[in-house]
């Protein structure tokens, strides 16, 4: 900011006093990579105490037009989003760069967002969580040379990480399987805004290829249909204890609602696992906590990637454009075998 | 951005094709209050047909300097955090502001967001959620001219939203009391990098002061101090069994340790409420669906309201600077009374 009634001081001060040439002092205040600590941390230092301000066309080489990139999230509440958001933050903040939180809840708020993308231009670069875009939007995303990446979808045409859905809900299925189970029931889930969402559709597409090769036909009364909620998954499971020959075990297509599943079972006088198995995916924190079941997926992890993709294609380096990160089965207290 | 080839269109274009004043496309591009929905679209639409985009300065009056506040959380993946960013974001960017999240884990990220602001002067206010800011800290926020807002925090020298711990703690304490239990343990957490915190001290106040109160003389054995984590919890609830006359409530600072004490009770054979009763603070989501017993604070409540008071800060607008949101009970099926 400079002292009132001095001259300003620039970066060759800055430089002089630290001992080090005007390059290292840039990539010092920029936080970019290739500087050490120490050296970041005394550069940091000196320019602090000398008042010196960074031009903000300084460090634009090095990240970006704008040094900031756009994170779109439906809710900062739910735990992946955040979890993501977690991940996304750590490394553009240690390249210096800094993260713009929006959230679009549903269809025509990312609308909005895009509308409103070009009359702002203030991000070199979009990050995507747990939705989609459509081809008009991603046109007016390559018009105006914003990069976009996206986490936990699967697109053709732009880079991104995910998990694959068809193989973590196979995963699920097998564990019941093995544990001997026959009338499997599942709860899938439908975001309400974009039906046409490939997660949810490859999740029970997996589950239901599993059961297929281990010979079980599709009972139709064992599967129930919701919208991306758990008191409506607390209601599916009303709905599959109530059926004419309940299921042994339930395959839920998220922790949350699968806790909520629980929820209903217990409410009904029956035991997990012992009356039911449940299996949730995520490893949402309180799964280990409730001892239940799942299929684990990295959600920081999925983040950070995407924040390493980001910003290698920010500075033009080569990047592998489609990640998949692995998920695993983690067995805890809400499946058992099948009681003979 | 403006076609190539095309000479550039400014807002007096766009308010004539739009039939209105200039004052309305400025403040309908920026998001400001007083337009309507319709004329914020339709101006919108025809500013993006138009090609026209804002000069960053334009809008500089109505949004503050720059148009963003930065947001300070310790972790984006704990449900609180992101309940309250999720009640700032919503509001703020109703404004037409944009947020920067930024996570700070501990007291020396903190230090070193504070030190690297005034190089960067790049935002209006900001908004620090569960963590303390030091005199120097301030300081220098003041220096820089830069709004404040404390939440889940209480200081005298700048805005706060926050709910009363000490009364929500006594809530817990007056259910087990009303139940009839009397030997009632305390798992009470503390951040090991900040151990001057006033929530948590607040917490074992209110509760202490509740049962000295109901005649209850305190009993060292039914305490355990524990760092904020849900697996020290989990021991901590191990040690409470273990005393040679065990509790018959407990009292656990926050809901998701409450869930790891209640996993500890349920290996070791024992039922919960049955044998032992479990509260909680908080009201997580995933409280109703382990049908925990809380004491309810409304997060995304105190996101909004910290934003609509920075709001206020920012325009010079008169404010309440003190908030105090109410908690309140939510009984469900982890306490009941007292076995005669």
């Amino acid at each position: 900011m400079g002292v009132p009634g001095q001259p300003m001081v620039n970066m060759a001060d800055v430089a002089e006093r630290a001992g080090v040439g005007m390059a290292t002092v840039s990539r010092a205040l920029s936080g970019a990579y290739g500087v050490s600590e120490a050296t970041r941390r005394r550069v940091s230092e000196i320019a602090h105490e000398m008042g010196y301000v960074v031009h903000p066309e300084a460090s634009k080489l090095a990240r970006g037009a704008t040094g900031r990139v756009a994170v779109l999230i439906p809710q900062a509440s739910r735990w992946f989003f955040g979890a993501v958001v977690e991940g996304i933050e750590r490394e553009l903040r240690r390249a210096g760069m800094d993260v713009l939180l929006y959230q679009v809840p549903d269809a025509d708020a990312r609308h909005g967002f895009f509308r409103d993308l070009p009359t702002r231009r203030k991000v070199d670069a979009v990050i995507v969580v747990g939705m989609p875009v459509d081809d008009t939007e991603q046109q007016a995303l390559e018009a105006l040379r914003v990069h976009v990446v996206s986490v936990s979808g699967r697109h053709t045409t732009f880079p991104f990480v995910r998990i694959d859905d068809v193989e973590a809900s196979r995963q699920a299925a097998a564990h019941l399987l093995a544990l001997g189970h026959r009338r499997i029931g599942m709860i899938e889930a439908v975001p309400p805004s974009i039906p046409e969402w490939r997660a949810e559709i490859d999740r029970s597409e997996g589950f239901r290829a599993a059961l297929a090769r281990a010979g079980i036909p599709l009972d139709p009364a064992l599967t129930v249909r919701i919208p991306w909620d758990s008191e409506a998954a607390a209601l599916a499971m009303g709905k599959l204890l109530s059926a004419p020959e309940p299921p042994t075990a339930v395959f839920v297509h998220s922790d949350e609602m699968a806790l909520a599943a629980i929820r209903t079972v217990r409410r009904a006088g029956l035991r997990v696992p012992e009356d039911v198995s449940v299996i949730g995916i995520d490893d949402h924190p309180l799964a280990a906590l409730t001892d239940l079941t799942t299929i684990a997926q990295p959600a920081a992890l999925q983040g950070a990637t995407a924040a390493l993709m980001t910003l290698a294609l920010i500075a033009g380096t080569p990047v592998d454009e489609r990640v998949t990160v692995p998920t695993m089965l983690v067995p805890r207290a809400t499946t058992a075998p099948l009681p003979r």
